[in-house]
Parts: C-alpha cells; sequence; structure tokens
C-alpha cells in the first residue's frame, strides 16, 4: 500500500508559509503559489477564495503552536532548564511563521478576519502566557522584579519581539532575513532580562545568551 | 505694508504634515490635500510631483530638526536638566514628525528617495548622536553601564522608539495616536534606562517619569 499523499489543502498552506518566510507575504500571489506547487489557479480557488485566507489558516496554526507549546505547565517550571527550553521554542515560533513580522501593521490592515481575531488572541491568551512564565521565573528566584518593572518589561519584550524582524530589515534593507536576524532577536530580548537576573544565575544566563551567540 | 504671506510652497508642506499625522500618510492623496489648502490640484502639482516628494521634503524638515537640535552641544552635558531638556526635545521630534512612524517600513517602500537618505541619516548622523548622548550620561555619573550593555539598550531603544506608534497602532487598532500615546512611548524608553540608573539619581529618574505620567 502506498502511503497516503499529503492534501493539496494542506500543501498550499505549508508551501506558502515556506515563500511567505523567504519572500514576504506582500511579494507571494495566488498565482506564484499555484506555480509553485504545479497546480493550475482554479484548483487553488477551490480550496481557497483568496491569499488573505491561506495567511489565516496559517495564523491559526501559529496561535495553536503557541498555546499549546508555549503555554506554562501545570507543574510550573522548576529550573533553569525549563527557560532555556522556554526561550528555544518561543524563538522556534518566532522563526516558524517570521514572515507574519516583517509588516504586521500593513499585513493586518489588509486582512480584517486575521485583524480581529489576531487582537483577541494577543490581548486575551498571548498577554496572559507572556506573564505566567515572567512570575514563575521570579517565583524560581532568577528574576528579581518589582510590579511596575513587570509591566514596563513585559511591554518592552513584546515590542521587541513583534517588530524584530521589521527593524532588522528597515535597518538593512537589501539584507535577507536569515536564522542569525532570529538570534540577534534573541539576545536583544535577553538584554531587557539582564538588569534583573540574580547573581546566582548570571553564569546560566551568560550560558543560554551564548546559545544565540553569532548571530 | 502687509505681513509677507507664507508661500504655497510652504504652505503644502506644513498642512500634508498635519493631515499625515491626524490621519496616517497612506489614507491622504494629493486631492485631500489640495482641497484642504483650497487650491486646484494642479497648482499642486506645479510645486510637486507627487505625494512622495511631499513626504521626502517633510524628512527633510525632520532631519533638520535632528541634527539641529539633538546634537551634543559642544561644552557636553552638565546636570539633569540637560538630560531633561533633552528628553523632551526627542519627544517634541517624535511628536511633531509622528506619521514618519506609523508603518515606517510601507512607507520606505514606497518612496526610494526617501528610503536611501533615511537609511544613510540614521546609520551615520543618528545613531552617532544617540550614542554620544549615551557615553556623556555615563561620564555625569548618572548611568552605569558596560560597553556591551550601552550597545544592546541603544538598539532596544532605537527600537522601541521606531515602532512605539505601529506598536500602539496594533494593539488597539481603532483608537487614535494621541499625545498620551507618545508619553507612554517615552516612559517605556525611561523604564529601559531605569536599571542603570545610579542611586543618587534615582529621584531625578522619577521626576522625570513623572513628567511622562497619565498617558
Amino acid at each position: 500500500m502506498s502511503k497516503p499523499r499529503i492534501k493539496t489543502y494542506d500543501r498550499i498552506i505549508l508551501e506558502s508559509l515556506k515563500l511567505f518566510n523567504e519572500q514576504g507575504e506582500r511579494n507571494i500571489t495566488t498565482n506564484h503559489i499555484a506555480a509553485h506547487l504545479g497546480i493550475s489557479p482554479g484548483n487553488l480557488y477551490y480550496h481557497f477564495r483568496n491569499k488573505e485566507e491561506i495567511v489565516y489558516q496559517i495564523f491559526l496554526m501559529y496561535r495553536d503552536f503557541i498555546t499549546e507549546r508555549l503555554s506554562v505547565p501545570e507543574t510550573g517550571h522548576r529550573t533553569v532548564t525549563d527557560l532555556v527550553n522556554y526561550l528555544d521554542t518561543a524563538f522556534l515560533a518566532m522563526w516558524q511563521f517570521r514572515f507574519m513580522f516583517y509588516d504586521l501593521p500593513g499585513m493586518l490592515s489588509r486582512n480584517t478576519q486575521l485583524q480581529s481575531e489576531y487582537h483577541q488572541f494577543v490581548n486575551t491568551e498571548l498577554k496572559g502566557i507572556l506573564g505566567e512564565h515572567f512570575r514563575e521565573f521570579i517565583r524560581l528566584g532568577l528574576l528579581k522584579m518589582d510590579e511596575e518593572d513587570i509591566e514596563a518589561v513585559s511591554v518592552n519584550i513584546w515590542l521587541v519581539v513583534k517588530f524584530w524582524f521589521a527593524f532588522e530589515q528597515t535597518s538593512r534593507p537589501r539584507a535577507p532575513i536569515t536564522e542569525a536576524s532570529g538570534h540577534r532577536g534573541v539576545r536583544q530580548v535577553l538584554a531587557l532580562l539582564k538588569p534583573y537576573v540574580q547573581p546566582d544565575f548570571m553564569d546560566a544566563y551568560r550560558a543560554l545568551s551564548a546559545r544565540h551567540a553569532g548571530g
């Protein structure tokens, strides 16, 4: 018996994600996607009314990835290793769905369905998830911050994550987005936390930062 | 004798800046500008080939504002008052030319002349100006940072300034950009510096932060 083939619907989504990441969502049309897959535009339109619908389905994948893999486990964090794993997974999410961060304001303005669900996701779930991790790391004695710091630093972390790739693109307009660019973004986020790292954990912090060196 | 009237050329620039700030550059056409000024589109086109040329002239005003009013004075900084004045002027620059920060990647992609000069300005002059101020405040004993911190924090400050309004707009899509939004941005920048403020200057820091409260 032959292996079940991946369905055209799923192939369209996965290959679109690849093309968007490599060339930017703005520069890719449904015709590009169909040609890349070796299917007719008509076949693509049978599955998706337009590109916005493909983008929206990719957003749902991203949302599921975050809620399933980045929620704080019931037992809470126990060690620095948990922090490392958490940041690795967060980086993976950012990297795998990086096109969403190239020009988020522009993309949202062209996609009303995405816009409303994106805001709902960020303002309810994502903020909650980030806040929970923060408090875990403080409880663990890894970070020392008061409530005012937590609020301000959370906003800055979120801003850096959200606009890192756009920042790199406006700083170096013709340079492609590489994985090294992603690692530089992680280092900028870690730099936001550095002043709050407790002395006992400074070595672990430096080891963690070194994992993203060379970008 | 009657007062000399402001020239049509200058009126177009100043009123365009106002409209762009209030409604976003993307949403304003040359026809809107002409109608707002009570002149014919033909008269506007006599002065400017297109909207991009108006945007470019506004960028030159912004650049002059920064280089003339934000450069470190020859005598250097002397007191915390200098820091306050500097930050007030920086905030004024951001606020008066705020439309440039609403969607910078999109605006640059539509305006090649602006794109190349913008990058030249940021990568040479602006980075130099920011770095000089930083070192002055460290020399003054206001901040304590090592070279690694200076580099990382400078990048984060620049990122927050550059994307603050875009961040607010994607977080609260239908809310207008207000001056309070600008003050929130200043507080986020100050929060980046807070861990490095020396104890003797903590009161001055808190007073400075309070100037931007209530946003």
